[in-house]
């Protein structure tokens, strides 16, 4: 009665291999977070759907995976409610939780919740999986990973030089060249103001979201079919064929929003930045992109985006400043700043540059080979000694043939093998083995340890 | 429109502080694991129905969470389907995915799914969430982690060894006091065959599994209502009653098992794993303990459990061998071993005995504290050179008032603080105060480097 097993479409699972590349990531980027403070926190998987519902838009909720609820949970239905038939509507009857969608909301409502036990300014990063019912394609995933880093509780901009230092010393750390794209709503709104379409703030920013993938005349048309009249358009061309470096751009804007307080700003906000990054010596490029609205319109302030500069890749780090995250679950008026790094995205750029380290620190250092049970047992003192030192070893635990036991240490990547028959045993060394460069060398457990330490 | 957050019932949220003290439990059993060669894998949080439908009984059918079809679930049912009101037939067809209950079941099918990609004997370990739809209560959740490792493909003794050894050194880490006991499965069914009841020996071993709950008398009582014979029940009670030192026990054993020949296979396998502690001077108390059973059917060989010694709490560590695991799923005949320790009561037993180290090395080390832009400048370059020794730090963001930078850093716990006015920038030093002894000390860059390594 045996099945062939399989996962859910859009699922993986992690090898050995592919977890210690994991590894390598999150490990990179834990550090980074702790290096400035940042504390972490997790939340359930499981979330309440009146938590999730009617936060990601009325497509976000249909891409929840819900949870039946536990039991006879047909019980209390009506003829009349199931006949229906309308799926949506019976869900609200059978399916009280839903899988996290993203971990933004759910911090919001963390923040909330336990708003009494924790100290703000608030500095968290919380790395979890999030689930979305998308339809799977190549780097999309139905269960993936978000690492997000984000400080409430202060408006202050030196947070906004933190995150772009974290973004600097992750992808030095991880050696993937990026470019760091900055932008600012209240700029985005200024522009929105000068050329009069002040109400159609957000149709405009979704639009020139765009202007990278689908081009200028794409973005016109678009604009146009909101209703967004042709003066205000042709206003808006020099505004987005801004070109020079991040300083002309500036004083270009300067010009054009001078009579916009909130366009003027933004602009300040961007100039304290830009001078912070020079203090500190950030020594990523960092870009003023106006084209980056990133989409959502609950960012109020800088917004950030990543992108590796070898690989063709959407955004592998984005993120932004917000104003009232916790306002939707009774806590207003509480500023906030984060960003995201899309560690399956970050994953895939290292494999195709071949950037992970060529050891880990988790793997095996040495395999003892032998050749029967005296062996063995002769073996197990010496096990014992090198993990007092701290050096992960193993035994290969059966009788086998050398070569079966060489390709098992093969198999894991293990730089060395110890080899023990009768010889050894007489001498009270084992023969270590160098696998990448064949050389072996007769040790006691004193020159052993050296060589592995 | 606010809405009061909450989460659902016997799921958690974690807290930086309880995130610190978790991140120690779950780092000191990993770094044990990978001392001995095992390798991390995960699998998704999501499984097929198949897969797990009928593997935990008919009441763990019943635990699994659900997830509800995407999309219009409803549009191929009948009327007559809906109108049955049956749910757990409805279930099928309106779902096709669970959320994983443990960690046993995924790791089968991911051995089978996988067995081309990885390298026999399989030493895996596995740190993920499980959930289940159990009634919460104190000490039960819903959402759960389990930390399992199993060695798969290989039948040799020195696996028990290994586990046991890795026991040992994770509760030495932990410091806490525990007994592993230890038991033989094939001992088990050797009772069942001498006592003449080969065909109940599940029914046997799940009573006596209760022996230390539920005592001498009313195991006897469940063993008769299994329809045991009175015969049979007056022949168990000297095995019941077992007492001494581990060799007085398996003499005693050997005695009443001499015509049993699985019984002293039994036997020969405790004495070898006795044996081999011996060697490898193994410091926990490691005790034969016939009632232990662990009520799990799929045991073939060595039956584990560790209990701490200084709380009353059930078993916080357990396992055993199997011999068939993966022969639902196509592949007959892996003999594999393996443990799991419960996490979340290690976590209660480490609170109930305030175990954790004072500091942890994910935390902020120093926070600087200032009073106006100019120092918050100051203090930058400081920062940064901190960082680059690796020291975690940072800057109160806001001008505020001292107090409020203090109770900041105590909040977060932070051991020193390195206090900027007027006159630490003239001086181009810093006053580093140490927060438990208020020892204040006016320091340069080199000297803060050297009081914070």
């Amino acid at each position: 009665m045996s099945q062939k097993p399989s996962i859910p479409k859009g699922t993986r699972d992690f090898t050995p291999q592919e977890m210690a590349n994991r590894n390598y990531i999150f490990n990179t980027i834990k550090s980074v977070f702790q290096l400035y403070g940042f504390q972490q926190i997790e939340t359930p998987a499981m979330e309440n759907l009146s938590t999730l519902m009617g936060k990601y838009g009325e497509e976000g909720d249909k891409l929840l995976f819900k949870i039946l609820n536990s039991g006879d949970y047909l019980n209390n239905l009506s003829n009349e409610e199931l006949l229906e038939k309308n799926s949506i509507r019976l869900t609200n009857k059978i399916s009280e939780k839903g899988l996290r969608y993203d971990l933004t909301v759910p911090f919001a409502r963390f923040v909330v919740q336990n708003r009494d036990k924790i100290s703000f300014p608030f500095k968290r990063y919380q790395i979890q999986p999030v689930w979305r019912a998308d339809r799977p394609q190549k780097g999309r995933y139905r269960e993936f990973y978000q690492c997000d880093v984000d400080v409430v509780g202060s408006d202050s901009l030196l947070n906004e030089l933190e995150l772009i230092q974290i973004v600097d010393e992750v992808y030095r750390r991880l050696k993937i060249n990026v470019v760091i794209k900055l932008n600012n709503r209240k700029i985005l709104s200024g522009i929105a103001e000068i050329i009069g379409e002040s109400d159609k703030i957000t149709d405009i920013t979704v639009a020139i979201d765009k202007l990278d993938k689908i081009g200028l005349e794409k973005v016109n048309e678009e604009i146009a079919a909101k209703g967004i009249s042709q003066y205000a358009i042709d206003k808006l061309q020099p505004i987005l064929k801004l070109s020079g470096s991040n300083k002309d751009k500036i004083e270009q804007l300067k010009s054009v929003l001078a009579t916009s307080e909130t366009g003027m700003k933004g602009i300040s906000e961007l100039e304290t930045i830009f001078s912070l990054c020079e203090t500190t010596q950030i020594q990523t490029q960092v870009e003023l992109d106006l084209t980056l609205a990133r989409g959502l319109n609950y960012y109020t302030g800088a917004i950030f985006e990543v992108k590796a500069k070898d690989v063709e890749i959407g955004s592998i780090t984005g993120g932004g400043r917000y104003d009232n995250l916790t306002g939707v679950f009774g806590m207003p008026g509480i500023s906030g700043v984060g960003i995201s790094f899309g560690a399956d995205r970050i994953y895939d750029v290292l494999n195709q540059l071949n950037l992970y380290p060529e050891t880990s620190e988790e793997q095996t250092k040495v395999l003892f080979v032998s050749f029967g049970e005296k062996e063995l047992l002769f073996c197990l003192p010496w096990l014992k000694t090198l993990r007092e030192k701290g050096i992960n070893c193993e035994i290969y635990p059966e009788t086998a043939k050398m070569k079966k036991q060489m390709s098992y240490a093969d198999g894991k990547n293990i730089p060395f093998t110890a080899i023990v028959g009768e010889n050894e045993i007489n001498e009270n060394k084992v023969m270590l083995k160098n696998m990448k460069t064949g050389n072996q060398q007769l040790c006691n457990i004193e020159e052993l340890i050296k060589a592995l330490s």
